[in-house]
């Protein structure tokens, strides 16, 4: 039984999709070939996205605007999803459509040996988008309570305490001016095994391919395990997950544009007042003229 | 006299907009209204843009996809002029048409704290694009032979070494598997007047005003002495300067994809041979469908 509820007309994508904080997350309530909240089928959503892209750059040039005269807030898209389902496509797709100045993108592989000598917040810490910035993760700190988890990369009281410290660390972010939102891509194994079909059957795909995306996938259940446990143990107010449907490329990117832009729209940001006498400046460049 | 020869069909951009190391550049010669190589005006240089960008995010995707495999190319765009000449603009309207996830764009304002306690090109380094990347700078180390000289923010014999230090520094680039596109946005007082005048006058604009591109625009003249040095000094065959007209934005923009999509073909990056046993993973992955 699909568990997204119809939206009302007008009503936030954000409610729809957002796991309620303390309440266990169970994946296989939802259909991952859903589209909840739609403005219709492939073609609206194209179109929608496409308008969402629109007003995304204008609200992103008055977020960078404003964090140019002291307004320190930022947004942090922090990406997860099994492989294939769609985290760099929505970098190309829906980040695409912004200004990339003012974009931090970041995607977290393997850590380097550098990165395995410091906490694994580390590299995070590093990565975070400045004021006005919108930053995005493809992958994240979460990698570390995931494959970690699945792989036994860690000890498991390691792992077990890694998510107080996730917590901590997104409440101060927070805190700090930075809006967290967080999509996990609910892809079906019958559309990975597809994309990954895909990928091996196009020489111009398969350069993203690799081997290990195999074994990923033989261990499905113990990383929907993973998932589960991160996003019922990670989820609150100031950062909640919302579980985004990801068969459907169209609709996993209309829906992450329009979550960032009910962010964006919330957030409010504003041109900032000019901190120079602008009719003095006038004067000075008209006599230059 | 324009300087900017006629474009023959098919000739390349790159030959025409090339300022022919080791000769004096004098800006005075260069009509920034010019629009030399283009495929008509305004509507035509747009829709070929468009195009451009499309062929352009094609071939970053090649390259990018090389990088994972070991190619170690890659490409960095400099982009340097008066204010208000649209180095901002061409990051929005040019790379803002390739994938953001391949992109490494960088600002560089008046040197922080920090980067004042080190050599003038430790913060750029810093920025350099990795394998399969496409960096942008948006100014550069050559502000430090720019505005450093007109400001008389070094002493004159350590200025006078930089030209020196540049070259040394970009051959080493190149022989990296950097392709150094640098080009300077050539743009007319007059234009400047128009634009500041337009920064001042529009609500949306203001933000990006700073009275001190008035003193800029005080120093015109200096400031020109100090761009033609630089260009003169500062061009080699491996990394040449072009002079792109940039009072007419859709030219600049036109101009900028098509140097970037002729450096990039030339490049002729290719999507990686597969590092696996394509048929094997192939029946691996059936076996799980």
């Amino acid at each position: 039984m699909p568990k997204h509820p119809a939206r009302k007309n007008g009503e936030a994508l954000r409610a729809l999709l957002r796991l309620p904080p303390g309440e266990r997350v169970e994946l296989a309530g939802y259909d991952a070939r859903a589209t909840p909240g739609a403005p219709g089928g492939r073609r609206a959503g194209l179109a929608d996205t496409a308008r969402t892209g629109r007003r995304l750059a204008r609200l992103q040039e008055r977020l960078w605007a404003a964090g140019r005269a002291g307004d320190h807030r930022r947004v942090l898209l922090v990406l997860q999803g099994m492989d294939t389902s769609g985290k760099g496509g929505t970098v190309k797709h829906v980040i695409g459509r912004l200004n990339p100045a003012g974009c931090r993108i970041t995607a977290f592989g393997v850590p380097t040996e550098e990165e395995r000598r410091h906490d694994f917040l580390w590299r995070v810490r590093r990565a975070l988008p400045e004021a006005g910035e919108i930053g995005v993760f493809d992958r994240s700190h979460y990698e570390d309570v995931l494959i970690a988890r699945v792989r036994h990369l860690a000890r498991p009281a390691e792992i077990g305490s890694r998510y107080g410290l996730i917590n901590d660390f997104e409440r101060s972010l927070a805190e700090d001016g930075v809006t967290l939102v967080k999509c996990f891509l609910h892809l079906s194994p019958e559309e990975q095994g597809r994309r990954l079909l895909r990928r091996l059957d196009r020489p111009d795909k398969r350069w993203k391919f690799d081997p290990a995306d195999l074994d990923g996938r033989a261990r499905w259940s113990a990383h929907q395990e993973a998932h589960e446990l991160a996003l019922t143990r990670c989820s609150a107010p100031y950062a909640p997950w919302y579980l985004v449907p990801a068969d459907r490329k169209w609709y996993r990117d209309w829906a992450i544009g329009r979550l960032l832009l009910e962010h964006l729209r919330e957030l409010d940001p504003r041109y900032p007042e000019p901190g120079f006498d602008v009719a003095e400046c006038r004067l000075r460049l008209l006599e230059r003229m």
